[in-house]
């Protein structure tokens, strides 16, 4: 390991201590309630799921293993950019005017800027492997089709991707770069599926959303013998991928001589960068080493844990998925286009969800105002314009610290920063102009 | 210092390993000509250049020292993402087919992507010192007035910035970036100056020019005693500044267990990224302990060491800055409108303008196009989508690549990546729809 002085800003992980192994918390939450199959209502089964995914990430779905090997040829990929750097933020403390020690693991040097890039290689790997050559898929502000863009790109497989209409058209940026790594993006709702044109019919005027897409990229997928549908967080075995966050930060968090982490921030949309980040620290948790309080930041446009119900309902709008045990405003609910595209959703992980219900975690709201002030704060201080969805955990985290100043405390908060803004910068200018409204 | 081992991709260096000095090629090349005053023909002096500069960066500009402090406030800001990643590029040696080990270092990370804050926190860091609270520049793509919008307001200094039109156009997230850091932007030629309003007269339809844009920020500065002017490259000062790049290059090359270089590329517009690399280099070179073939890559629009005449010129297009030694298109030369708006300038550094008359350094000319292509088998083999600027290196080192594999050998090469091309995404478009053009 290399030094640390009490000057240090970043614990340098040596690329060989990039995990081995991703984590299942499934093994350590066992009750997590199965998706239902939306006819049965039985428990989902892997042939109910072969139609749409590959052997391997089925079995990551539905397994309770708590450690899954990474592959050779995947880790390799993630040698390219990780391990991600994890930052003492000791300018933003100063700026904040707080005791509290606050740390940020940073998944913005990505290859396309957002830690959605973890799950996508991995999930074009195993579809590679099972001969299936191309994928479909759903983006909300485009991080993830840029991801899923860039990683079948590296096994020579196609990528067809559904946006969300709202960031298609402002985010251009984007569509840029999923064709930069060779993919093509249709705007959504489209008329290339029924989905699509059924939604066009019953929404003209709709702006679009995650659930939206996700019916014509799962439609496309089912169609097509070839195809696989593949999906960007939510789901167990993207949240499984993501462990690999968490995991580095422990080590990283060590290299600091920090034995605790008092809270933990991270945003949340469909809760894979939150549980990237925080299931290894539940995990540490529920083994009785660590005791830091989770918080899950939701955009106030989508406040499904603070505002939704526990139940099962659909992925999609049109109800073409698995029935999911999670809080959920409702497959039908339609969040304003803020500028946390990635957060517009209308459930949760499961697996977050589950973790939530038993108290394991803890969940606020946060509107985009509020969180582009803690992102610009942060951007001055500490060099990295963070992306809109990042910002709502940055805003918790302040919140936080002004309590621990208040209170007189010194906590040790981490914040999960899940992405560059760079390719966000519009939003800046509308903050900075006064011009951001809160939904 | 990490461990390495034979598959490693990264050069890890801890931060304390950051310089703590800059590195001046003047104590090496001592003769360099001399910037002359433009009315007396006669070597500039200190009293020359105060009302532009203050007097540390004076200093620098002139003196044959070779090592210069780095103070430790610039240093503490470095440390926000310095050391710059150095990576063994093994993905893209396969995607060439050569048995070239290819290293390249990247400064995309920085927080405004690119290498230009190296001499943005030293030149704030200096002004504030000096009580020059404001600060005015010129910049081309938006690197460098970026870079300086960020510096200025660690110290809370004002920025007020003249950006070329056709990138104030044609990049607007540049702005957005820029704005986000607190500074104002203009589109040169404005109508805030005489010189702008002059350039706006003789040439109503020009996209504008580096040239342009230094003389009317230059003007402004000149016309406000509270004001200093800054500028991105060329000067001795800023090549001084990112010396670091070099520096930190050659530790990191020592990691890998590499002790030559036989070739090393890097893209030349004002000069100051190739020197920053080079310049520690070429040291190892004039003593005997390496035998580097340095290459400036050149923009065919802009190819002033290719094609121009080593003779003394204005670095602006109207005639206010010194005579400078350098190769030069002529000061009243206007390149067309590429997309590597950072290397449209039409003279070189004068200390890379010397080091190339003394054939200490060569130069190649690359087209855009030739430029994108390298580039987009980089993004896709690396991860990293380049700068513009930094494709034209790319490019010259997969001439070297090729070249290499067809004569059978197997040389080391090191490429600067001077930045990350996120912001120039909407020029991938064009060049992989086949719509980009050599001028």
């Amino acid at each position: 390991m290399p030094t640390m002085t009490d000057n240090s800003l970043q614990a340098l992980l040596p690329e060989e201590e990039i995990p081995t192994q991703w984590y299942n918390i499934a093994a350590d939450l066992p009750d997590i309630p199965p998706h239902l199959h939306p006819g049965t209502k039985e428990p989902i089964t892997a042939e109910d799921l072969a139609p749409l995914f590959p052997a391997a990430l089925i079995e990551q779905e539905l397994t309770k293993e708590r450690w899954i090997d990474i592959p050779d040829p995947v880790r390799d990929i993630y040698k390219l950019w990780r391990p991600a750097p994890f930052h003492r933020a000791k300018r933003f403390e100063e700026a904040l005017g707080t005791n509290a020690r606050i740390y940020y693991k940073y998944e913005g040097g990505s290859p396309i800027g957002s830690h959605k890039t973890n799950s996508a290689v991995a999930q074009a790997y195993f579809n590679m492997i099972d001969g299936r050559m191309k994928v479909t898929t759903e983006t909300g502000a485009g991080q993830w089709g840029a991801a899923l863009a860039f990683a079948t790109q590296i096994w020579d497989m196609s990528c067809e991707i559904w946006q969300v209409r709202s960031s298609y058209e402002g985010k251009p940026y984007r569509h840029a770069q999923m064709e930069a790594f060779g993919a093509t993006c249709h705007s959504s709702p489209s008329d290339l599926t029924d989905a699509g044109r059924a939604l066009r019919e019953k929404y003209p005027d709709t702006t679009g959303s995650l659930g939206m897409a996700i019916a014509e990229a799962v439609e496309a997928a089912a169609k097509d013998p070839a195809a696989s549908y593949s999906l960007g967080s939510v789901l167990n075995h993207v949240v499984i991928h993501q462990s690999i966050i968490g995991q580095e930060m422990l080590k990283q968090l060590a290299m600091f001589d920090e034995p605790q982490i008092d809270y933990l921030f991270g945003c949340a949309g469909g809760g894979s960068n939150l549980a990237g980040l925080a299931f290894p620290v539940l995990r540490e948790n529920l083994e009785g080493r660590m005791n830091a309080k989770i918080v899950a930041c939701e955009p106030k446009a989508a406040p499904s844990m603070t505002e939704g119900v526990y139940d099962y309902d659909f992925g999609d709008s049109v109800g073409l998925t698995p029935l999911l045990k999670m809080y959920t405003l409702g497959h039908e609910f339609i969040p304003d286009p803020v500028h946390a595209g990635g957060l517009r959703f209308h459930g949760m992980a499961p697996s977050v969800s589950y973790a939530k219900h038993e108290g394991l975690l803890d969940a606020i709201a946060v509107g985009q105002v509020e969180a582009f002030e803690a992102g610009v704060t942060f951007a001055r201080a500490e060099g990295i314009i963070p992306a809109s969805e990042s910002n709502h955990a940055i805003a918790g985290a302040v919140r936080q610290a002004k309590a621990a100043a208040a209170a007189g405390e010194d906590p040790v908060i981490v914040i999960g920063v899940s992405g560059s803004g760079q390719l966000d910068l519009p939003a800046y200018t509308e903050f900075l102009e006064g011009k951001m409204a809160d939904s």
